[in-house]
């Protein structure tokens, strides 16, 4: 019970902002004694902290508010992808207190060798946020591929396949699929819209659907896996087994061809060449076909392209239109908006931490020692 | 209060059985005065009935049962289908009382005129439900086609666009997508499995995803458009607009050619016939590619052909199969099981009453008037 309370005073104070103890209890319909009490062992958890007075909403007297602290709770986001290794630091009030970014080579990589890295970046990122004050109490992995548990399933391009990642950090730990968590990033750190399909553009290609601010994960939570659709049934064959999948056309290496990073591919489109605006071309066009079946099947409020696609965005923004626009008409009246995401390549880093962050919101009690 | 705790008592029994008094003020927390209290109205609004004496639960002791009644109160389904229209009347503990089914062209019709017929055919069952001493207390409408509030927004083969639906019935109402019903057709009435992708096969080809027993609805009520997920990107135009569409190799339309009925087509396959079963083969493989995409982004627990996939069956379970195997299989290891549906044409108008059933059981004082 008390740890039920515990819970819905952060999330009002969370939800609506600062508070007077008075305020707190007229909306949550608890005790001023019990407020008091419980804001008390937030307050010494550093969880809230108190700010000036305020005019107390409930009957126009001042009093002292109370509010979310960005001061001492923190949780630890981590990305491993193919091509790097990433990690954030993020406060309770969800700003971003730090970021370190490795470039790497995962590729078909040894899992030993990659966690070892990633443990030498939690220590060097958790040593500078303790020195800034901030105690780390959770961290979340996101992963290119399929998460059951705490065990990756299948992270096909890093050459993954059920890999038990255990003794990454000392601290409650979860692992999640990077689109999913980029989704989430997208909505905690970018747009802030609540209703979107986020299209992961890496390597692979994943997606993350969002409805009214939770991603739909389907059955075994493997849904979103949107490079695998079928763009062309007898296409090239794909890792995956199949053939003609959207990751095909427009995975990185497909975009990429010769070059050597994305960077250099803007470089090749700015200055138009024509292999590269034709890759992009291309690209365009079958993720127009993959998102019609995406939008038929999952209705998202809009489209949200992130990743590598959001530098691409210039030149992939009107052959998807087009496609969405030509196939979705008759049905839809309007498609839904196509937009280039906010976070950029940190958002599944960011949606790893501010996942924990929803945590300590949610349970309080449990995460904090209350 | 009242309202919640007789919810609470009503799904504790809808749940769980059969219970005394005494059980259920123990199950609930909440007083025995109470549910004597609430258990009085419930029987005389004749939602629950007493039975024999059984032993309770909680100490040993004998007493008076109280369960649903399937005596008093009903709800009735309705459909409007392209060529038929149905109704059923369901009793509260999901016993299907009675049927009707008229066949009927409703291709590109005057809505006037079908919604005449519905009212006949409403009129019809209602009189035999109270003949039977049932008290029809709410009703719902499956449509093919695309539903927002009152109003059928668009049944591309009914030719109906921002059809508002009023004065159908003098109770309680709601309408709904057909498939999203057909979908709860199967858990309620069919196979009662809680995961799944029900296949809706009919003029249009539809889908619901159920997980955890609901359906998963998109941002606008419009996911699960399968029928629109695409095929061959540059094959033939569909009638949505776009371009090789499921329907355009899967619809009935696709399916029967020149024959007349589903059933005629069961015969020709019966009997060897090539060209019938060329069709269910290119129906079959459109479908394994258009499965493929619906598995990567919805993850369902297993697929559920119905509608006219269902007598159809054996002929399409061998290239949806294959198409699923070849495509899935090293992402998933094994794909999703597929499945006929265990309810038949029936799917979507029992759906329709197992909504309001559903209904009633979470808000029994809003319905009943308690």
């Amino acid at each position: 019970m008390r740890a039920r309370n515990l819970a819905v005073v952060l999330a009002t104070i969370h939800r609506s902002g600062p508070h007077t103890r008075a305020a707190l209890a007229e909306r949550t319909g608890l005790t001023k004694t019990t407020v008091s009490s419980l804001v008390s062992d937030l307050l010494e958890a550093g969880v809230v902290t108190e700010s000036g007075a305020v005019r107390g909403g409930e009957r126009g007297r001042p009093g002292v508010a109370v509010s979310l602290s960005g001061h001492r709770v923190a949780a630890l986001g981590l990305e491993i992808n193919i091509d790097y290794l990433a990690a954030c630091v993020v406060d309770l009030t969800r700003a971003v207190r730090l970021r370190r970014t490795r470039p790497a080579d995962n590729r078909n990589s040894d899992p030993a060798r990659i966690l070892s890295g990633v443990r030498n970046l939690v220590k060097e990122i958790t040593a500078e946020a303790e020195a800034d004050g901030l105690r780390v109490i959770g961290a979340a992995l996101a992963v290119p591929g399929t998460v059951e548990g705490g065990v990756v399933r299948s992270a096909p391009h890093l050459g993954w396949r059920d890999v038990r990642v255990a003794d990454l950090v000392d601290l409650p730990f979860t692992i999640d699929n990077e689109a999913n968590l980029a989704a989430l990033g997208e909505l905690w750190f970018g747009s802030r819209e609540t209703d979107f399909l986020y299209v992961s553009g890496e390597i692979g290609i994943g997606a993350g659907v969002v409805v009214e601010g939770t991603v739909f994960r389907g059955t075994f939570g493997l849904a979103g896996e949107l490079g695998h659709v079928v763009v062309v049934p007898d296409g090239p064959t794909c890792r995956c087994g199949g053939r003609g999948c959207l990751e095909v056309y427009a995975g990185q290496d497909a975009l990429l061809g010769e070059l050597a990073s994305v960077g250099e591919l803007v470089g090749r489109l700015e200055s138009g060449d024509p292999r590269a605006l034709e890759a992009c071309e291309r690209a365009g066009h079958a993720l127009g076909v993959a998102l019609t079946s995406a939008v038929h099947l999952l209705d998202p409020g809009r489209i949200v392209l992130g990743g590598i696609f959001a530098p691409l965005y210039r030149w992939l923004e009107g052959p998807v239109s087009e496609g969405l626009g030509a196939r979705l008409g008759q049905m839809r009246g309007t498609p839904p908006a196509l937009v280039v995401s906010a976070t950029g390549a940190d958002a599944a880093v960011l949606g790893a931490a501010g996942s924990i962050i929803q945590q300590i919101i949610a349970e309080p009690a449990q995460l904090l020692g209350l």
